[in-house]
């Protein structure tokens, strides 16, 4: 509660804002980042939201409004710099003066890694997503100011950061935002056409490639693989395929579900998802990667066959 | 309100109870009666679950612990029944002889199509689910008597009928009923592994089948075909398949996505969804089928080939 009101006060006392936040934008980052960034400008502060990074297209609902500055277009004296959804100070977007020059660092976040590297910190892993926490920070500011346009931003967050409430990181509270959301009338529809109705055509063709290699080994395992060729037929990028390793998990009696990812002829990135009691984490660090209990990786230099050999092998001793 | 105060009473000043609902069981009829069903039995109430059909297996959690009677099995006088999530007194899954041989019939129901066929009726069809209007009738009764049992089987009817939050029957309160079902320790992580997580192997291999008969025409209009042969290699039923048309929806760019299922060698099942703009029902209602604006479907006697010509050469009057 303590650190909250500082960092209200903080806000208050001050008119000039740069927020920046992580590279690899997603829903949270740009929903809590643009979200605040409005009700900022409701408040007549002097606010920019600095991101030096390709920002996504699904996302284009969310950013089409407004400026997203680049670091050198910035011309701001006596800034705070607030960042948002970001555990570690190096991984924040914007150059390395703004980064150093500021008045203040406001460190708002909801990654238990964060190592409270601000000036003035919150930090509340158990926060569904960042967007939850600016929903309570705006609403203790003033509960009139999120309106349709700020709801819009904050409900994308929490979802992609929730999985629209399918993840065990959904609070009641999470639940209550988004009531109050609805209420504002914001886009949801909208939102989840962007969002979840919006595969690249691609993705779907890989899909199906890559759907044509299940197996199923023991009845408690599912791989699937996705070889070099499939990325070079079907013109995708490596790193827009990693959902596809849920199909494999998500088959009636799967326990383990593993994907193989074949990056070079040479090399195999292996994802790892369990669905009740195998603990990924610690089949994937044995191989050098590591993870969560229930969703881990790792990366192999060997060809497909020899990779899937050994991990399969591995996989057996924990079913 | 009115309404749910005179079905309160009825159910207070009452003994007996048969509770039933439509045929082909889902998530939303088999939570309501169920959850119903255990507050009733809070109640010393004197409650028989009757349903004649078969059960789904991945629902299986709701009723393991309860005995769900046929209708034969059961021998009680002076009855009130208790009809949920049915629209329709024909399709309530009891024999004649329980739909005509009640005390009273209370019909509760979130369907717009239903005709108020009950002795008493709450029928609300701005409500998301029957679940939904069972979670308010037992708060109104008694706001301590939902406890986590019940919880899970309301949940269950909520998301299933929503679509996890996704369908646009998602109203604030659906999200607060979840808010206060979560605080209650419901085992959301287990309902949605039973329902999300828990596709059969062959559906997925039929999947990957389909998926790769996809193709995109004009830019706009994206189908997936579902072969005869598929059908006889994946040894599985027809009825199984229909998320398989969301694949061609949900491509960035595609306004319809029709799915072609050959349930004979010249008898095709279209279904069709749309993301904006396009009234499929229009399109559908040409061919004799029906639906709503975004998802409708017709059966054609004729080759897949000229199945598909003639709908695509329909579909692309409305691009």
């Amino acid at each position: 509660m303590m650190k909250m009101n500082n960092i209200i006060e903080a806000i208050m006392g001050s008119d000039n804002f740069i927020i920046t936040s992580h590279y690899s934008p997603d829903g949270d980052n740009l929903g809590s980042s643009i979200g605040l960034y409005y009700a900022l400008k409701k408040l007549n502060k002097n606010v920019f939201f600095v991101l030096d990074d390709v920002l996504p297209i699904n996302l284009k609902f969310l950013y089409e409004d407004i400026k997203v500055y680049k670091s050198e277009e910035v011309k701001v004296k006596d800034y705070n710099l607030i960042s948002l959804d970001c555990g570690d100070k190096d991984r924040l977007c914007c150059s390395e003066y703004l980064k150093e020059n500021y008045k203040m660092l406001i460190n708002i976040d909801h990654h238990k890694s964060n190592d409270n590297y601000g000036d003035l910190n919150y930090v509340d892993p158990t926060a569904s997503s960042t967007c939850e926490i600016i929903y309570d920070l705006l609403m203790r500011i003033d509960n009139k100011i999120i309106d349709k346009k700020i709801g819009n931003c904050l409900y994308t967050g929490l979802i992609t950061d929730t999985g629209n409430f399918m993840y065990s990181n959904t609070n009641p509270s999470s639940f209550i935002m988004a009531s109050n959301l609805l209420k504002l009338d914001i886009d949801k529809q909208g939102i989840i056409k962007n969002i979840y109705q919006n595969n690249p055509l691609n993705y779907v063709k890989i899909l199906g490639d890559a759907l044509n290699t299940l197996e199923v080994i023991n009845g408690k395992i599912a791989t699937i693989d996705l070889t070099y060729e499939m990325f070079k037929k079907n013109n995708i990028s490596f790193n827009n395929v990693d959902g596809v390793v849920n199909y494999a998990r998500d088959i009636q009696g799967i326990e383990v579900g593993i994907l193989f990812k074949q990056k070079d002829l040479n090399v195999v990135k292996v994802s790892f998802r369990s669905k009740s009691y195998v603990d990924v984490n610690k089949i994937a660090q044995k191989f050098g990667g590591g993870g969560h209990m229930m969703a881990s990786g790792c990366t192999i230099e060997d060809s497909l066959e020899n990779v899937k050999k050994a991990i399969i092998k591995e996989v057996l001793n924990y079913i």
